[in-house]
């Protein structure tokens, strides 16, 4: 029998604050249960309902700078005066191990990811448009209009990103969205160089 | 309301005889009934079974070699002293109106149309192994042996084409080698270079 897989996939998924990225990826991992979510490191506090190791694991300034030095993390970068960043060796053992990792970074660490790992499958998830992204964001209050503005303006030059990423995910129902990031993890699965080792020497 | 598709995708299905391509594609075009099958034109005899204008365009070598003059093929190669090729004008006719378009050509048309089309995409469809292969060719018994060492001495030879391909499939269940196919259409529709027009200019 031949071995199905194997390494697995670094798959990166940026999008604006806002998109409905947490809602994708929790839809996405109930459907995907052998993928492996890598939670980053941050500086920033916690949002209501969120929680440490699961959404973020929280740490102070003193500690990531000390992960920074140790060159600890695959990428890191600053983002409204705070630090988000993912640690390398979790990754590399399960990418080893033939696990698919999936990581929620912005677009600078996505660029860093893109550098050091040129396989890694880039997605971006965008809402179905820019209004309706301005009206989510309003629409969640948990933010004061002058973050609100700073998040839209940050989104804006997001955008400028989209065309160094891969896939293009348009985030107008969640399952469907969903939907489609499975499907472009089967289908990169498929690709020939992943595939090399299922094809008999004749 | 952002039209959702600006062209139509080509795709490109290749793989050696009797690998079960005419029942995965039977299969596929049950699914995505969007898609257009392009029905190849040749000059080889009817298989038991084959119907003129479902399985091939059936035509002679006179009229196969006007269409060559005419430049009226996207592509056409020679095989097994057969001529084998694609009409040119419905599949731009097809993608023009955002239709998808599936090619069912071996290694050589491949290439041609690789080369006049970089964006299409090509996908090669291998039994679960070459000894599979040789048992369903013999299983298949509409051959004589002679015929049947040919058609694993070319096998052998299109094998050395995988990796000019984009994607890999392996036909162990029909269903799920559709699958696959369908899983990687979805991942074209959302590559970032055929989504652009979704997003909005900010």
């Amino acid at each position: 029998m031949k071995k199905k897989k194997q390494k697995g996939q670094l798959i990166v998924l940026s999008g604006p604050s806002g998109v409905g990225k947490s809602t994708v990826i929790a839809e996405l991992l109930g459907e995907r249960r052998d993928m492996y979510f890598s939670v980053s490191f941050t500086t920033r506090t916690p949002r209501v309902g969120e929680a440490d190791g699961v959404n973020y694991n929280f740490v102070s300034r003193e500690t990531f700078e000390g992960m920074i030095a140790r060159e600890e993390l695959l990428e890191y970068a600053e983002y409204m005066h705070n630090y988000y960043g993912t640690s390398l060796k979790v990754i590399q053992d399960k990418l080893a191990a033939g696990i698919d990792v999936l990581l929620d970074i912005e677009v600078q660490g996505a660029a860093t990811v893109r550098a050091k790992c040129p396989e890694a499958v880039l997605i971006f998830i965008i809402p179905p448009s820019f209004e309706e992204l301005s009206r989510r964001l309003h629409g969640r209050a948990t933010d004061p209009e002058d973050v609100i503005s700073g998040r839209l303006q940050r989104a804006r030059e997001e955008y400028r990103n989209i065309p160094s990423y891969d896939y293009l995910v348009v985030n107008d129902k969640v399952s469907q969205a969903a939907a489609e990031i499975i499907a472009i993890l089967t289908a990169e699965d498929c690709r020939v160089r992943n595939r090399m080792h299922l094809v008999d020497d004749v």
